[in-house]
């Protein structure tokens, strides 16, 4: 046994027999000053990172005696690099099998992850453990398989209630949806488009996913290895929605959610839908909006707006560039969906002018694979032994508090590698920046969901003036056929298209269900890193995803393929445990500090 | 290193030695007196086993000069026991790379197995060498993936002609066709039904696979770990339809194949197909028939048939038993659809009779799972670390001359196992058999495609009774209402299904082509094992599988999910040589002796 394996096992050993005696002191000392525990779901029934000994020991008080953790082990050996000793492991609690991670310095903690794994008596029907198909013997009257998933059909949602209901059926309702179902939570999952994929397929035409295929795996059924690295968006739709019907999920299309209201009597919601046009009431015990971190859209309210003779829409309606050849299109915005709006103008033959208001991460696309996923998320990963679920774990064992820390050395070499990039686009007039502290575009995406564009292509326009930039000059108001410029210049349009981001997820609460339960939850996403667009008190995950809120049976799901895979596991345990009536003392509910 | 990994390198040391200093009788010597090498392609371009010395060194004398094996090397570690040494192997050819597995008994070669991976310079665009799926960078006018596919569906196989047409579109035809993808070669799938998967969903209610899952993976996307051990008939259906879609296969659902003619002037076939009721033809270079083992019904003709005024239909036609309610419906034949639907027949409350005509080899599927494929196929397998890839080239490096005698100790052990079914079934008049030499379930299936029932159930309704057996009479004429029998006795009819099996794959042939080209391909399926329906001389592979016919262009691809997998690998690489003009000369064509 190596002495990183060694010094694991003894640290293993101590803390599992100091939580035994229930000594949370000893165990909290066995932290460094500077640690952090962070628990999916295992010990906190929530998505909390506990920072420093004291809040580590004041969870282990609250929360031991109830959750009864045993058996931590070493999974595999421990490895050893720049004083950090790490390694896999694996514990039980009362109801769950865990798996986690660790890094020590020297002999005292710095990082452990906790995540739930399973719970115990209802563990995934998989392996050695999946159904049979049939069965067999001859039974008179049986019913095939085809004619119990027609009668589920017909009866599911309407005189069957389902215990879960998913409002968004996109890539995350449906991985969601596949999760549940595996775990035997009737689930619905209900979606506007016709079919599962089509709020990719009718997005503008050039859109490919901006991450790559490693990253991007479904739960339970990853792409096959000739994959392309970028799927384009028709592909992918087509994938979601082959993966909703071999996961045999409960989807039902063309079906828009209305209004739902809790019934706090009851315990259920009542959700008004309607499907294909008909009204329909919904009772669900668990309301997860699953609408994605793009579902409410911003638009700027410009003065004049409403006098131009153009079209003028949001980016999430925008739908390609066919019909603009010869045009003048004006997108306001320049993030990742400005400029892929204004290279698909531009391909399509429109004169197109982006109007940047204020600064913006660059982030190349090759290089952003190399430097920043590349050693988690690639085939280079692959042949290391880190597939996707163990880059998953990886990846989670970082605590948010330090995460930019590891970010800031990864663009300080992209600034390197793409310098000359960096110099043209700003040459052009382009505002530049690398996120407040230089940590570049995941902490942007984790703090606000935006600020950046992985250039596959259109900085290239921007750079060379094909694409043309008007850049820190405030927009004084919208005329019939032209936007006017505070600096008095003015510029025509036939298009407006305002790639202007989204809101937090909470408006769709608002819209859903009430301005008060929205308010009462707060906002959604966002660190509290007191950032740009970010601001404090710091909350250490982000706010309202996945984890319970101040709304009893009201769940947030979403982010980017690679979290809604992950985080779908954490989320599924928890309606699994409710729904078998589990106890889940949600540990360290977050406070609500911004309404949106 | 072990003795036994050493022993094997040094016999592949001598081995490659010994071929690339021309000298094969010394490369033969090297081989047990009793000695097959079973190739796959990679030095016959044929589907060959050699048996004995003489036959390893003829068939060095005349290819080893183009093949130029080299790079013999073991894979891994060897393993001993019962003094034979197993070890996996890679090695090259001029044109390829190999993968096989060796036994040695003592330092003489007992059976080897050379298969082809990939062609050197055509390799699958897998892993990194992935397509990237997008085009980065701005180009005016781009075709995006879902535009570029309309444009090609619009165009294959009317403006631009299909390399090959593969003529039935199961699992067979749909497995190629993805392979076939993969490497570049422009494949069409013509199916008469309308969607992938109808081959399957068009059948009798209860039909469940009955190979379990880990057997029936197909190229490429293997089912989730959830995914039933039996596939009922509609999932396996959904799950090609899917495969179908998301693999990108050119397939035309309700597409029939009129007729074939190969013009040996041009090397294409003119093929009449009608799709969607209009005709069209098609000029294919290479044609494929993988209309599948069951294509050709073998209906009776039994004296006064055409006067029984009740319904009658080959088994394939035989949809199920929902409108037979208190009907008397007797069924002619006792293997695998004969008893699936009897069972079903009863399970609606019919009155069933079985009509057995000769003896049948039944096989309990709980004990069939787990004597005969629990070691390659099954969770035990992949906890060994033997998943379905593995597992298929194990089974292949059995050569078929020994494999009976790895087979007959599997059904003694089941002979004891099911004792008391089998004594139940003799008592109530069943005729039993284990294949004549006692061989049991998968030497019929390769030698007669027949013979045999999985018992999933309907052997307990022929042991109690309460599926009627008529068993070892001859049906003396069929009349009105009835069957009468040589004894004299009359069974009241009101349906009438023949489970009477299928014709060899060459009467597909012949009806699409011509009874000449039928002729001359002779006989498909089946080993020469001079054994009943399976007559000699010994062939020592499947005729006419998978491999070049005595047809030029002209291929039959088939059997169940796992020869189609491993087996479309071999037929593709062939047909990916042929299309890049790749010599492929074919060694050991075998002779034709048997018409049908």
């Amino acid at each position: 046994m190596s002495d990183a394996t060694q010094a694991v096992k003894s640290w293993l050993a101590a803390f599992g027999a100091a939580i035994e005696r229930g000594d949370h002191a000893a165990a909290a000392a066995l932290f460094d000053e500077d640690c952090y525990w962070r628990d999916l779901v295992s010990f906190t029934w929530n998505i909390k990172t506990m920072e420093g000994r004291a809040a580590i020991r004041a969870m282990l008080d609250a929360v031991a005696a109830q959750v009864r953790p045993s058996a931590w082990a070493i999974d595999g050996e421990a490895s050893a690099a720049d004083g950090v000793t790490e390694a896999w492991i694996t514990f039980e609690t009362a109801v769950a099998r865990g798996k986690g991670h660790i890094r020590l310095k020297g002999d005292k903690c710095w990082t452990l992850l906790t995540t739930m794994v399973e719970l115990k008596g209802f563990e995934e029907p998989r392996g050695a453990a999946r159904p049979k198909g049939v069965e067999h013997g001859a039974l008179q009257d049986r019913k095939n398989w085809a004619e119990r998933r027609a009668e589920h059909a017909d009866t599911f949602g309407i005189s069957e209630q389902p215990y879960v209901l998913i409002v968004g059926g996109g890539q995350g309702g449906i991985g969601l949806g596949a999760r549940l179902k595996r775990l035997g939570v009737p689930a619905l999952i209900v979606e506007k488009n016709e079919r599962p994929g089509d709020s990719w397929r009718k997005r503008y035409k050039s859109l490919c996913l901006h991450d790559p295929v490693w990253y991007d795996h479904m739960p339970y059924l990853p792409f096959p290895d000739h994959w392309p690295v970028f799927s384009p968006k028709d592909k992918i739709g087509d994938w979601l929605e082959m993966y909703t019907r071999v996961m045999e999920l409960d989807y039902w299309g063309s079906t828009e959610c209305k209004s739902a209201k809790y019934d706090e009597a009851a315990g259920t919601w009542e959700v008004q839908v309607e499907r294909g046009g008909k009204p329909l009431t919904l009772r669900p015990t668990q309301l997860v909006l699953a609408t994605g971190m793009s579902a409410v859209p911003n638009v700027p309210h410009l003065p004049g707006a409403g006098s131009f003779k153009g079209e003028q829409h949001h980016s999430s309606r925008h739908g390609g560039g066919e019909a603009y050849r010869g045009k003048k299109c004006v997108v306001i915005g320049s993030n990742n969906s400005a400029h892929d709006i204004c290279a698909d103008l531009w391909e399509h033959g429109a004169d197109v002018t982006m109007v940047q208001r204020s600064s913006t991460h660059i982030a190349r696309s090759d290089s952003l694979m190399e430097l920043a996923l590349g050693g988690l998320y690639s085939e280079e990963a692959i042949r290391n032994g880190i597939d996707h679920h163990k880059a998953d774990l990886i990846f989670a064992s970082v605590p948010y508090k330090i995460m930019a820390g590891f970010q800031i050395p990864v663009y300080e070499e992209m600034k390197k590698r793409d310098a000359e990039l960096y110099a043209r686009l700003e040459k052009a007039g382009f505002m530049l920046d690398f996120g407040d502290d230089g940590s570049g575009l995941f902490m942007k995406y984790l703090r606000r969901g935006s600020g950046y564009y992985i250039d596959v292509g259109a900085s290239e326009l921007v750079a060379n003036g094909q694409v043309k930039l008007k850049s820190g000059v405030a927009i004084e108001r919208i005329k019939e056929h032209s936007i006017l410029f505070a600096d008095g210049t003015e510029l025509p349009a036939d298009l407006i298209v305002y790639a202007t981001g989204y809101g937090s997820m909470n408006g769709w609460a608002a819209r859903l269900i009430s301005q008060e339960v929205a308010d009462k939850v707060g906002k959604c996403w966002g660190l509290g890193s007191d950032t740009r667009k970010d601001p404090g008190p710091w909350e250490g995950e982000l706010r309202n995803m996945w984890k319970p809120t101040r709304q009893p049976a009201l769940w947030f799901h979403g982010g980017n393929l690679h979290q809604s895979r992950h985080y779908s596991q954490f989320l599924s345990l928890q309606l699994k445990a409710r729904k078998e009536g589990i106890p889940t003392p949600v540990y360290g509910l977050a406070e609500v500090h911004h309404l949106s």
